[in-house]
């Protein structure tokens, strides 16, 4: 089978590999329809991440099940599938009281031996390891391209949205409109916020934030977090959510938000330790959330709203192309000539 | 001054009245400039709840600071402000948790003498007892028609909504699509449904339900709890709000919930005491919530959503008359000519 | 191997059954250790819930693993294990949001064909279906005393308390104090009231419940309602927690909370349906929660809050004895002789 | 009068100063009955907060009205009173959302002209501004020394203890058993925790907290991330309270909670800023909240809990001393000679 494969840095190759196989009894063999490339694959590509050579990207995906190993209880051949980003057990101790992303099992698709040696979604197959805890099925009617960021963006969009506490009237900044900050913006609208705030220095980016009913702000522009306490009455932003991971995009996130407030970051933090503003957070009774998306937590109510059309995360797809393209499509997503990219194999 | 006055059953009369006037220090004298007609006024009109003859109506009203006691501190002569349809100390235990509806010195606007004789909305002139804690400013910018439901139909079907423990890709069924039941709608969407489902057998509430973005389910036509069984896979929906009060209403309202679920009721019940299923509530872990609507508590984030565009409590007007064509408004309101009636003075 | 078996109205007999067996993939069958008789075996006793004759009584038990299918991970044989009083599936929809009490596959030991054709605890050996999310193994130091009640009335305690949504420093007051309505004290004093009523007419009940630092309230020489309102300065108790079933039981839970209180019922209704006072509970904006236990929501936190001693549920057994004087056991339950009987068999 | 006034780096002096007196229609006159010296007192003591010299010392502290401004409603003349530490107006809308601690007109008594001028409480008299939502009754048969740590340090050990979202049967980690760190102890123990694990380096102090129920660790002798670590399994605990304000002590808190869990900091920041582990934070999904605690929002309960004999805070008082013993007081407990000492005038 065709898969793109990771051959060092800046280079990803389309290759032939062999077709992957049930395993485990809990496994499920995936033949992919679409898959998507996602902001950490471009972290794969610089080796910011550990990544090994021959290893098969992507971890945005869906598709079809071929086959499922004996224990699997929840599907069967046929079903339409989405897979979470990584596996989950479901029984294990933090499992059990909700956090799957902090399973003493996690693997994470896409991104080889470092973590789990699973395959990954830019492929034509896939082996999703604890199928029934990792997959959920597409309800009938919706498309691969409504469904596939259920996996990851979404729920990660929506997951940084849930933290942030929002209460009906509430104001709150969401910090850097990507795709998973405008993913965070569309969740943010579910809690009833009187406004939201998106604060980016990418025109196009705000264009498509104030079309989802965001506030733009332009960070080239104005200060943002002046920029966002001067449109509360000096107030600052109930609670901020930050969506990109560097450190100056975390100070805005921390800056514009009001005494009490809320700060939830799930941008993947660009640095391992930096300074933190420990007088201001105490002063201010701040809190700061940090997070790794709970996926598994969010998939069923998102693929609800999705099928009943309360979101449409597929405006924020701007390429469509094929498998075989994909080294031209890593080119160009990571020179931001794309949104957001998927690839039909 | 002009009010609208109780003369007796079916009989409203535009009488002329003394000006009132502050009497106590904590009182706040408000110019009305917009009255509306409410469903419990009928109950007043019917003689179905207690009010004396002389009493001026109407409890849903906004206006214009006259005069303020030496103590009110957060309004002076010249604010537009609306009331909530209740007084509140803001001191009491019962204040100090939160619960403004359970106030020790909670008296009714528009209900004479048996409710704390204070003065009614329908009327060119109104003393607001309790001002700081009664009434709220309005935004600049905001319309009088925005703005009125605030004091108690729309945070009454916010009220109904916030307890109906909605999250987000949950099913709700409004039971009644009146006035209360379509602020109901609206504001249940702020808690992020994938499906609101409207019960009633008014065809036009229905399509203004659907313009709400809520399914329609017309009681006439199908057995509702059975209708919305069939649309959620047998399961039930999540939570339901009531807004009717009668036991057909509340009936439907306990049998469309799935297990687990939460019925929140805010029509006021039209007898003391009926039949409850307890059995069923126990066998399927039921929550009942009911309630006379905490209003101070939600004014505020509401006035930010009318304010940011997030809620058009407006769309529900459906006749704009004179206060001296009152007695012919009762009449109409009565007759279910009009959704809903807002008077001049 | 001995079973106490249903031969009609306030008939048991220790009878001879046939040894079961794992039959199912997923089943455990367990050597009980320990049974007890629980206040609804009287329902069955007195015919009052449905009861084919022949079947096995008991739904409180613990024991020790002999045999597990195929496909049972959590469990192997020799581990000591406390089931909950029905099965779970763990994949339905209402499981997965964490209601497994509301489980499509639930089936109750102890009941015979009425309730699953389960068998029972009051016996040697009792298979488990779906053990892997029926039952939670017993910690090392454990003993079966400690550990049977979190399978029905320490998790039914817990959950009534939980729902009663006990603030730090709330007053709560607990109707009835018989083996229910003593660990619903026990619980609701792990959210920190600053005081526990406790409303019984049995003077050795309410000796036991202040020993667990509640405040007795004899329901024969005061109106309790009354009493609680006197004690908390005309208020209301914050909640009431109501244990016994009857009319009059929730009659005074629902009278003696304060405005915007809540009712949380766990006694099992001895009525299907009955007369509610609907006006007041719209009124005072009360919540009035009604449950069949979710016990395995429960068990692990108790097991861990008995483990490290906060909770001691045995101080409510009264009487040990062996599982051959069991049909004397149920006369003494019935006659009130005994708070709670535990059988060795 | 009598007070305790700054009078440099290390140096308090009991000057006489002019009996203060009502200046603002909303003060209180509080003849103090008893004060304490807090911890943050030695940081004015070491000039590592800004205190001018004059300055009269003392934040906590109970009384006796005297006299009160005419729009003060809820105090008279003779009413024993227990102030927070800081006055909050209880209008603003931070105040309103129930964040009084980010009140814009806060002001703390007992450190000078820095913040806002007030009195201090290690004095014969002080005043009160903003009297109603300042302070807080005495019940009836309440001591001075049961009353006193309301308006601070158990107010602040709740807090840390609310804010870390325990839930029955969690464990919790205390890091530091001062004063604080042993009001923590006390308060988590009202959220229905298994274990609290408390980390110090002084014997006496880890005696106490045992004492209070909780566990031991010794951080000289072993590492206390790894032994809370070691006593759950592998797993962490589920929160930490951190009650120092060092970095070690922070790193302590991060480290040694589970995935998902949550840090709750009340200790002062003995620095503006300092290093963060964002990645850690991401990769394990927690949140870190730290803060100025919200007195006057949890005195009220608090005062319930210790009159109903659920809190005992008076056994961290090891020393009773006289006003004019104060300036050996500070000695004493700046050399920590003393756990806690209170002052009469």
């Amino acid at each position: 089978m065709k898969a793109l494969t990771f051959r060092g840095e800046k280079t990803v190759k389309l290759e032939d590999h062999p077709k992957p196989s049930v395993q485990d009894s809990k496994d499920a063999l995936v033949r992919v329809t679409l898959g998507a490339i996602c902001g950490s694959d471009l972290h794969a590509y610089h080796m910011r991440i550990p990544v090994n050579e021959g290893a098969i990207l992507g971890h945005e995906f869906v598709g079809v099940v071929e086959e499922v190993g004996p224990e699997v209880r929840r599907f069967k051949p046929g079903d339409r599938v989405v897979p979470s980003f990584f596996t989950a057990c479901g029984h294990c101790d933090l499992c059990r009281r909700g956090w799957y992303s902090q399973c003493e099992k996690k693997s994470n698709f896409g991104f080889g031996e470092f973590f789990g040696s699973l395959g990954g979604g830019q492929s034509e197959f896939c082996v999703v390891p604890l199928a029934d805890h990792t997959m959920e099925p597409i309800p009938e009617g919706m498309t691969d391209e409504q469904a596939i960021f259920v996996g990851d963006i979404l729920s990660t969009g929506y997951f940084g949205a849930e933290r942030a506490e929002i209460k009906a009237g509430d104001t709150v900044a969401v910090v850097g409109a990507g795709p998973v900050g405008l993913m965070a913006i569309m969740c943010a609208q579910l809690f009833g916020p009187s406004r939201v705030f998106a604060v980016d220095m990418v025109e196009s980016r705000l264009e498509v934030a104030q079309g989802l009913g965001a506030i733009p702000i332009d960070a080239r522009a104005s200060h943002p977090a002046e920029a966002i306490k001067d449109l509360t009455r000096g107030l600052g932003a109930d609670s901020s959510i930050e969506c990109v991971g560097t450190m100056p995009a975390v100070e805005t996130a921390i800056h514009c938000v009001r005494g009490g407030g809320t700060i939830s970051m799930v941008g993947v933090p660009d640095v391992s330790e930096a300074s933190f503003p420990y007088l201001r957070m105490w002063l201010k009774d701040l809190t700061f959330r940090s997070g790794f998306c709970n996926v598994q937590a969010h998939m069923r109510p998102l693929l609800k709203l999705i099928e009943s059309r309360r979101l449409d995360p597929t405006v924020i797809i701007s390429h469509r192309m094929k498998l075989d393209q994909g080294e031209r499509a890593y080119e160009m997503f990571d020179a931001r000539e794309a949104t957001k990219i998927v690839l039909t194999p």
